[in-house]
């Protein structure tokens, strides 16, 4: 009988895993130009650490988590983002006694969550994510916002929005919080259940409903804008100055509230806006979140970050025709004929290996015209033919499959004159 | 209060990072050269894959697994080891339909065990690992073997022994099989709670008891090697001679049995020999397993593999006194005087980033000193000083902190500069 891998969960085979390679190592090349360091936690977290961070009452920690009890009985979670575990990782490791403050990382993880399966939203999800912690200075807002908007573009990604808010400080936030319930009370009824006790635990929520999005008390709901105070209004209006500054394009919309409870101050989303990409446009979403150390036990410390979805970021890729750069071919492949060659063959398949040279082989016992079609198949630059007769002389013939030229070379030799070869080709490429 | 990451269980950060990040590079590198392809698989499965292929009556599935519900009640676990995964991802997929047999594959994957955690042994372990599927040629025994001997040679491991063994085809492990009920029934009562189980589900197990190690019985026991068969000991001499043809040492243990189900002929196991290592030697273990892929629905699909672990392998290069390369420098850092060059700096520090070049700042409003303190820090190789006079004049100082030297380069230039510096920089290291 067979098995399959669990619903909402996918392999990445090798010709998919070029493509992901690709969009990692182009990724870690901007991590590493901003100076952001990679940081590993591991895949599940105790279950309280997720309750306590992104909060009891939303919907991963309610619906959507993976928790277990682990043979000695303690409830685990694999982790359904990345910014709790990180933080968690800072106190633990004392990060925030290190010399150079902010700590800035980055970090890719899967994550786990348990939801509907569908187009762009599997259960064990990839994302990139990068963490600032230590510094308050709304230049890290728009420095982390950059580095975003750098990974999309130098990936090739044209047709996509950044949309800001702020979510103010904790004192704007409670008064915000005061007249949405004050707004959306006299509607309770007309909301969806959800909505309702969305209202009683964190009615910035309701604004996130896509129940009740049609509703005429959420268009004329107030504005977090106009529950700012001084200082909250003028941390963004910093925040803006910067993205400005360097020439980033955003959109403020004030019902921008992100669903965790860690964020406050700074929240923002990058959007896909390519034609045919489907319902979830979001490719990223992100925020400040100033008193998430101090809550898993660490000293005050201001942190911002976010987390980018990687099979979104391909699907948006697709969606706008970019084709990802990926090598489709071998440098050489081995051609034997007869026992003896065979042998001998592995011996040299081996050597130039250890000299640093790509090659392949037959492990089929193929005839000699099945060998050269599956050299072909791999789309082999050189062919190397191996038969009695050049053993004899202690050569081996050399074909360029491109030109079609033939040279014999002597097989000590060998290893010199492929590195020669494969060199000019690469000089070429 | 704190909350600790669940035990067993570790945080890499950034200044580890980077050796994880050129050990798997390099590894990869290897791959690449030996033409094997990524794969990656979910890390969970359902249960009944591992009970199914690494077998019911062994540790890893009896004690070790982290087996859980969904919500959706299906019983899941998280991957033990990567044979298995792999295996069912070469069916599901079917990829012994693709024209390029056998299909070469490695994987980088955290795997999951609940044992005691001590010195090299983590519940969630970090494993390296290839898979050759779709060939019987005792070549890919050696090629698969040879490859890791490369990867460890090529990080600078040089006291590693490989041992290996036939337990030959279905025919003569079940001959060996009963010869060691056999020789060890009489001795049943003397031997742990354990191993009178396994006697009864897999004998070959008993002989990798670590209780009865010292057992008189253990001594006397038959060998695998009396029991093979003319077509698997022919088999084992071919994989023998094609190590031997590639300059590989090995030892052959007839009681290297390996632990899980799948596994027959080829078995190998690669052990640190350096000083000081701890008890725990194995550093990579695997072999052949011809049935599983039918076991799991497929066509009758031979296959072979090893599960390299990571930890230990930095474990091993530690131990041996070898240092991972790792860059510790930056390439350049901007030090601002007053608020007009603050905001300037910003877009100085985003526009160098667009153009490639690796640069960072100041975000915690430091002093002058204090910023050039962070830069030394930093180990940077240039300092960027941008203050009043120079906004002015628009231009910005740029010292080479190696040599002392101090520059002023038109703002307008300073691109083109840093390129030119750093590339001449590059050349010479």
């Amino acid at each position: 009988m067979k098995i399959n891998a669990p619903r909402g969960t996918t392999d990445i085979l090798p010709q998919d895993a070029k493509k992901w390679q690709y969009v990692e190592g182009k990724i870690k090349e901007v991590c590493n130009r901003y100076n952001y360091g990679e940081i590993r936690t591991p895949v599940f977290e105790h279950t309280e650490l997720f309750q306590r961070s992104v909060g009891d009452s939303t919907d991963i920690v309610q619906k959507e988590m993976y928790e277990f009890k682990d043979r000695g009985g303690r409830s685990l979670t694999l982790r359904p983002e990345g910014t709790a575990s990180v933080a968690r990782a800072f106190v633990q490791n004392k990060l925030f006694g290190l010399a150079n403050q902010p700590v800035k990382l980055f970090y890719f993880m899967q994550m786990f969550r348990y939801e509907r399966p569908q187009h762009g939203r599997m259960r064990q999800l990839n994302q990139f994510g990068v963490e600032v912690l230590g510094s308050a200075d709304p230049a890290v807002d728009a420095e982390v916002i950059d580095l975003a908007m750098t990974c999309y573009k130098e990936l090739g990604l044209s047709s996509i929005k950044l949309v800001i808010n702020s979510l103010g400080d904790q004192a704007s936030r409670q008064a915000y919080r005061d007249a949405l319930v004050n707004h959306f009370t006299p509607h309770v009824e007309e909301l969806c259940s959800d909505c309702q006790a969305r209202l009683q635990q964190n009615p910035l929520r309701v604004l996130d409903c896509k129940t009740d999005h049609e509703h005429e008390a959420m268009k004329t709901a107030p504005s977090i804008l106009d529950y700012l105070n001084d200082e909250s209004r003028q941390y963004f209006e910093q925040v803006k100055e910067n993205l400005s500054n360097m020439g980033i394009t955003y959109e403020v919309d004030p019902n921008l509230v992100r669903g965790l409870d860690y964020y406050n101050h700074t929240a923002f989303e990058i959007m896909s806006e390519a034609e045919g990409f489907g319902a979830i446009t979001t490719l990223l979403g992100g925020g400040r979140y100033n008193g998430l150390i101090e809550e898993l036990g660490g000293p005050n410390t201001p942190g911002i970050g976010f987390g980018m979805g990687l099979e979104r970021l391909l699907l948006a890729l697709e969606a706008e025709n970019k084709e990802i750069p990926v090598a489709e071919t071998l440098d050489s492949y081995l051609v034997t004929m007869g026992s003896e060659a065979v042998k001998e063959g592995i011996k040299i398949v081996h050597e130039l290996r250890q000299h640093g040279i790509q090659i392949d082989k037959d492990y089929q016992q193929r005839s000699v015209k099945a060998q050269f079609k599956a050299a072909d198949r791999l789309q082999s630059k050189y062919v190397l033919v191996l038969g009695e007769t050049e053993l004899e002389k202690q050569v081996i013939n050399v074909k360029d499959m491109q030109s079609g030229d033939q040279e014999e070379v002597a097989l000590n030799e060998l290893i010199t004159y492929m590195k020669t070869k494969l060199q000019g080709g690469s000089t070429h490429a």
